[in-house]
């Protein structure tokens, strides 16, 4: 168990695996995940956040490993019935999930942060990492598209990313601030390395970045800031990157995720299917650490991390 | 099947069940069941109608006929799942009854009336009858007690009716106007009975009551107005009204409550258990009928109806 005091920008599923891993690699208490909440969404009068909720799930070993999201154990009574009542069901609510997000509405409608709320049930599920949001104020990933702005639950889930993506807005990015978690580790002396997790950087990344000040302060972070390439091979392991990269008319390769994010990382890390790339990325001017980046088994994630950890302590 | 057209005022379970009876009874076209809005809540964010709930359940065939509320074949991962996340379990509620009050809070919010969510779902479950609201405008039952006002849900399920009761009052109820089908079943010409469910006087039916010209509309209805009574042999059938009559000095009697509805009723119909009461409940200047009114079988729930209704056209 390393001592190092790590940041884990996360997405939903990929960033989750990697944030497992790390709470296994470093000690808990000096490991905080700061999730993205521009997927942060209202439906049926709930507010649903699905990277907090996959982090919390997967870290506490409640996650559903065949779907990515939700649950394992769960039950479906709610949405069959809601379905009978004519409801949206378009986005599944398992039981069990359900109520998380009841009590985080209602917790919210009581003026509580989602910060607090969020470190709050991370602690009452047995969780010693700290989980935060980036920002307790709204931001909304808008998906922009030929037909016009998705809101980004109505692209991802509904229509099943079927859209031809054209670009991307994060709503209230513009004034959001960034939540005391993140501010904390950014200006405090104590952090020793922000690692990037493998999450889409279009949808789960960037609006973390876009969140005012979480951009240059990485850019300009004294320790090491590490990515993990979310593409393997040409492809994404789950979601859809590889499809966005295609349409926004870049490679669908290890390379174009080290260029997206070429001002803010010291380290790239990529698999080895694609160690070809390497000098390719070095050129951007960053370090490159080839390992097996493909999270299958706990194992794999442990061992991910572990190199990552390695990684950022020799730059 | 009567072609009377009637109007039958509910709370929850003995309501609900002589309802189903009429239903079966008469037209369901020609049947329109107001339920007492008082017991609503609000509860983790959702809005709760216990008493309509309770009507559309029974008349759907949905009822949980052991607890009186709630749905059978219900399951209860939400609420384990609340209880280990630290959320209130007081008020239990199921997977799929959760649905119920999600889809009509999400509705509500979304500016429906109660009147208009109530009448669709009713229609979704199958039922023929028309349920309605009392009124669209929140009243809300009070119990007063010795150590001071409490919220009708604390005072009936969180603190299980064991506080001594002083007396009630129906927040909202000076401003509320009565829901659109009950005034127009008021105020058409076409109604031929009204019955008054044996439900709690207090705190089913006076909240109908005290919605502003029900009371006078009924007391000079040129209709029957019939009233059931909820207690049984000096014992109500279910729920505090025994002990609230014995804590309001009242005898716990048929009598008390043909006497508490004196002004409004044309006729009273006891069980045969309070016979020896008829005279002096004629005294109080109705018609008595009586009759079997324990209802146990669906049977039980018919037959007590068909005495109704026929009580009611021999007036």
């Amino acid at each position: 168990m390393s001592s190092a005091t790590c940041l884990a920008l996360s997405g939903g599923v990929g960033g989750a695996k990697l944030a497992l891993g790390l709470s296994h690699t470093v000690d808990p208490d000096n490991l905080l995940v700061v999730a993205n909440t521009g997927d942060d969404f209202d439906h049926l009068g709930l507010r649903i956040c699905p990277d907090i909720d996959t982090v919390t799930y997967t870290l506490s070993g409640l996650a559903n490993p065949s779907t990515g999201w939700g649950r394992k154990d769960e039950s479906w009574s709610f949405m069959e019935t809601l379905d009978s009542l004519g409801g949206e069901t378009w986005f599944r609510l398992g039981d069990r999930d359900l109520a998380l997000h009841v009590e985080r509405t209602r917790r919210l409608g009581a003026g509580e942060s989602l910060s607090a709320i969020t470190a709050e049930i991370a602690k009452r599920l047995g969780i010693a990492a700290r989980i935060a949001p980036m920002s307790d104020d709204p931001v909304r990933t808008i998906v922009a598209t030929p037909d016009g702005p998705l809101a980004f639950q109505h692209y991802f889930v509904r229509d099943q990313c079927r859209p031809e993506v054209t670009g991307f807005h994060f709503d209230g990015a513009d004034t959001a601030r960034p939540g005391e978690a993140l501010t904390k580790a950014l200006t405090g002396t104590s952090l020793e390395m922000v690692v990037i997790c493998p999450s889409n950087p279009f949808i789960s990344v960037d609006p973390i970045l876009a969140v005012p000040t979480v951009r240059a302060m990485l850019a300009d972070f004294p320790a090491p800031v590490i990515a993990v390439s979310p593409i393997v091979g040409g492809q994404a392991i789950k979601g859809p990157t590889a499809k966005m990269l295609a349409e926004l008319g870049r490679p669908t390769s290890a390379f174009a995720i080290a260029e997206h994010y070429r001002d803010l990382i010291d380290g790239f890390v990529i698999d080895t299917a694609d160690a070809v790339s390497a000098d390719a990325i070095r050129d951007l001017g960053c370090q490159v650490r080839v390992t097996n980046t493909v999270m299958k088994s706990l194992q794999d994630r442990v061992s991910l991390a572990r190199d990552v950890v390695a990684f950022a302590q020799e730059l």
